[in-house]
């Protein structure tokens, strides 16, 4: 048998498979917390616990397409920074049925964070020795499925990813006060930077460039406004 | 409709789901150079191409479950250390079908990699600016499907993470000489690295420890063997 002959004999259907869905974790920084968007449940399973915003993988969707889709159809938003984090496929993580879902992360700068208007936002939660959890105006809100596993995970890549990728600058605006750079630092490693230290290492690292600019704004003293360049 | 209504409305086998595939990424140093254990395809597709050994996630089934299965079945292998690499959720990657493929990498000494006897041990070449092929005996191999991305992608995240995690110490034995981790660093980054440089940095870490025992065997003067500690 060749190869054409072979693959149309092929039965996909012999084995039950998992379902694959995809689910993801909108992030940014937000009055100096990490903050991620959420919807409410309305339905079983889960009914009235937070969600992270996800879906199926179509049969003719790549898993970065579905991301795409998702990020557009429940958060009205394109253009994040996506990337993929991890692939949960405990067998009981879904009640409905075996269900596989690869979680993104989708960083955005607070300010485009707050048009997703469909959905909630929620600050991370962190304990340093927990799992990490989401509140609401200050109340925690449960959430569903192994959905707190997810952003646990989320925050702990983006503190490993911080001091050599541009994850940091994809929390901010284009053109940012060492200031902003500094509170998305402190928010995501969940503890204080030393100022000086942290401004010789940033710009002695010849990733960020002044721009020769200042902020806008109330500020009595504008601060200098920098840009991210170069690979990391 | 609104969100309640299709979910109501949502049956889970309306629509046609892709398949879950597990592929493995067996790596160790070998002579100086990272290797990997590939088979040969003697079925369509890419029957005569070799390839990472895998196979699908079964419905009751952990992806972690599925990884191991494989390591177990395909290389008579148990114990290795297992990571999760990346999801490759491309719609073409498999001729047969949609087969979205989580890949893992399990990293193993070198003496413990020679005796899964079912598989061949092949050499991962990465140009700097390409993607990693594969060799057997100096002659390049053709790989099946998607797995030379794979193997890329394996051999960038222990590049990634030789410095910070204990993947180096995976692919050793329990008692090791700064030869021998040196050796191993060498092989993952490809490049040659200043001895004196090495060792003190490595000391210093306080990621390894001396054991007061000396290596046995052929050497004039027997080097002191060293041993992972601590969290990194």
């Amino acid at each position: 048998m060749d190869e054409a002959a072979f693959l149309d004999s092929y039965d996909p259907d012999r084995f039950e498979r998992p379902s694959l869905a995809v689910d993801l974790i909108l992030t940014s920084v937000v009055n100096g917390a990490p903050a991620v968007l959420l919807h409410r449940r309305r339905d079983h399973p889960f009914a009235g616990s937070w969600a992270l915003p996800g879906g199926f993988v179509g049969i003719g969707e790549s898993l970065d397409d579905a991301a795409r889709r998702v990020l557009v159809d429940k958060a009205q938003m394109d253009g994040a920074y996506l990337e993929q984090l991890y692939t949960f496929g405990a067998v009981e993580r879904d009640p409905r049925m075996r269900i596989v879902s690869t979680a993104y992360f989708a960083l955005l700068p607070a300010e485009r964070f707050m048009t997703a208007a469909a959905l909630a936002l929620a600050q991370i939660d962190r304990p340093e020795d927990g799992t990490a959890t989401a509140s609401i105006a200050g109340e925690p809100v449960p959430l569903a499925f192994d959905h707190a596993a997810m952003l646990d995970l989320a925050i702990r890549r983006l503190r490993g990813k911080l001091d050599w990728s541009p994850v940091a600058f994809a929390l901010l605006p284009e053109r940012f006060t060492l200031r902003a750079l500094q509170d998305v630092h402190e928010a995501i490693l969940g503890r204080p930077l030393n100022k000086p230290a942290f401004r010789r290492r940033l710009i002695d690292s010849g990733r960020i460039a002044a721009t020769g600019e200042r902020e806008t704004g109330a500020s009595f003293r504008p601060a200098e406004l920098y840009r991210h360049v170069g690979q990391g």
